[in-house]
């Protein structure tokens, strides 16, 4: 018999509880499995023996339900980047005194890119010391940026979030007579994938957005001034959508955000989003009426309108992840294989950590249109079966029920 | 026989085209009516005729449905303020001429309070002028500000597009470890029903948003301060629900909006919310993480997460609108009376016009806390059963179906 532990890291998403639950319940199933121990936010719930008995909270079916309906970390997350051996010792230490103290002998880590590295960085550690606890990484982020695996739970989800909202706001935005442009800012600093998907619409004959901007796309001001016109000829309300993490070539747009003469009453550089940022320079050299619209966290959190693919394929790498340890893997992150689109399969595997720690997968260049405004037939095969299916919500009072650990 | 026609003015909701299809089945269920026509962007389409048959739109059952699921309005809006018989009478003749090329005898407006005042205007110069022509109003705004009615169709909707999206944001809101502020802003520049509705999360024993903002209470920078200095020592991640429309002291926001020193690349001034303003200031005078968000149009078209109560309501006061003018009645507006709040009931009846056009109905004084920081218990009664019930939404390829007039 002994002990597992599970912790949850990086940015919110719908599906990263599902995956929790997954792991719970894949820990349930295996009869040398004692106590199954969620770690508050992330890796400093295992810094400062911060754990809960998971058994306790997760009682009946409808718990491990409700829970996978639940956007965001219940356990909590965090940022935590942890130093190799050589720089910060004890920190290790103060892990394997927590793992031997409740005799964990597999630990869980859901997260993305930065989460993986601390799992390379503790299986490494582990096998040099010789201490036999398995590490195995689980992945999710709504930015779809993960190497190895073909998606990343929660993508699907903050996918679905964008199309549905976005194809409202297009309703929206026909209402009046006048030309209109409005511009869609949408997370992704470093890879496009999430405004990608935004091309899902054309699945349903919706030809908006008009255009799709990506960090991966050759992005001018000018380029994007003459494609706004050129969309004007065509398009009453033409739509735009953006990744927030567009390089941008215009000098007053540096860092990522709009500061130049700006600066706010309390003398601080006022740094605004580049949809902001686009919605100024369109209203100065078109002036039309423009709007610019940020989903903010709502795209990474908006369980109520999940991808039921995505949680229910975010529960099931939670539970491979423990079957991969079981059966003696560690330094892994579980992956997604893709099958085929139609009909949509996926086989659940296992990658190098090395591979894919610190790494970043663009969006593919292949994928972009001639003009660089656009994303092409083969990103829309691609994402379309990501965002299929809706989970029941239940509701209370009108609002959906969500799970809480102190109720 | 006799033709009726229907228009749709003012912003946006998710339950308009639901009254839309309720004239319109309304009108279907009249013997005496022939053609049922929709007017394109409000009163403009009458003046230019540019009316569609909406029998060649609206053939099945599903297509009705359908229509009642889709945000925004699918004719088309406008923010026409049509003046005085004296200051423009060629406005009203044209209006006649549609009218009489189309033998239309009753027109219904689908609006708030701006366009009861087309109701009104028109009604009485029909009247004053001798011709029979029946002139109904239907209310809508996601802005519940419409007097004689105890609420307007969309707000429902609205109320539970926020209450979900906040909850969410929440989640969001609590992963990390460390303190934070975040401070959303909601729609409503001069009464603040919308952002009150946020109470509706204390039903299921959530504590935030900890403060409410609306422009009905006294509000000061000062006191908000101190608000969130008062709610941190409770709350690691404080909520706070503020309405666009404040009334903010500070000097350096004026007229709506936080424009100060900031002036942007082009030299415009940089106008940003309430929200953003308050963002700053508390980064300043407290210096914890702090985030504003805006919930921007998709508070008005969420209709993905749409109140089945608003929804049903919004088609039962179009048809009830039809059976009004059939009566006899004009120069009125449909109005619900409410009957009991458990079991929830209400009545629908009508308003004269005269006591509704251009008015503004606040949220109630004594709805608001001591404190001017929160609403009371009779706000949450009020407010819960609006939010009731969720439509069945139809999906194709994971993005919910709308009607669309040219498929």
């Amino acid at each position: 018999m002994f002990n597992v532990a599970v912790a949850q890291s990086g940015g919110p998403t719908a599906a990263i509880n599902a995956s929790l639950s997954g792991v719970f319940s894949g820990a349930e199933l295996c009869p040398e499995v004692g106590e199954i121990y969620g770690s508050f936010n992330g890796i400093e719930g295992i810094l400062k023996d911060e754990l809960i008995d998971l058994r306790k909270v997760l009682i009946t079916e409808h718990d491990k339900e409700l829970l996978m309906k639940t956007p965001s970390t219940i356990l909590g997350s965090c940022r935590y980047k942890l130093k190799s051996p050589d720089e910060d010792i004890e920190s290790y230490e103060k892990i394997c005194e927590t793992f031997k103290r409740h005799n964990i002998k597999m630990f869980f880590y859901i997260g993305g890119n930065d989460s993986m590295d601390t799992v390379m960085k503790l299986d490494a550690y582990f096998k040099s010391a010789g201490i036999d606890i398995k590490v195995v990484g689980v992945p999710k982020t709504i930015d779809n940026d993960v190497t190895e695996t073909d998606h990343t739970p929660g993508f699907g989800s903050a996918a679905k979030y964008v199309a549905t909202s976005l194809q409202e706001i297009i309703r929206d935005s026909r209402v009046y007579s006048i030309p209109s442009v409005t511009i869609v800012e949408i997370m992704g600093r470093e890879a496009g994938w999430l405004a990608a998907s935004s091309c899902v619409l054309r699945a349903n004959g919706e030809p908006a957005p008009h255009m799709i901007y990506l960090p991966e796309s050759d992005f001018t001001v000018d380029k994007f001034l003459t494609d706004v016109k050129e969309a004007q000829k065509r398009y009453k309300a033409v739509i735009v959508a953006v990744s927030e993490g567009i390089k941008c070539d215009d000098e007053k747009y540096k860092n990522g955000g709009f500061s130049s003469e700006l600066t706010d009453a309390f003398g601080h550089k006022y740094l605004s989003g580049i949809g902001k940022f686009l919605e100024h320079i369109t209203a100065a050299e078109i002036g039309c009426k423009v709007r610019s619209i940020e989903l903010n966290v709502m795209q990474r959190c908006g369980s109520h309108i999940a991808s039921l693919t995505d949680i229910t394929e975010a529960e099931r790498i939670g539970r491979e992840a423990v079957s991969a340890a079981v059966s003696g893997k560690s330094g892994v992150m579980m992956i997604f294989k893709r099958i085929s689109n139609d009909p949509y399969r996926v086989d659940i595997q296992t990658a190098e950590i090395a591979k894919i720690a610190n790494q970043e997968k663009k969006f593919p260049k292949e994928w972009i249109n001639e003009h660089g405004n656009n994303v092409t037939v083969d990103a829309l095969n691609y994402f379309l079966p990501l965002i299929q299916g809706e989970p029941v919500i239940e509701y209370r009072n009108g609002i959906p029920v969500h799970f809480k650990l102190n109720q």
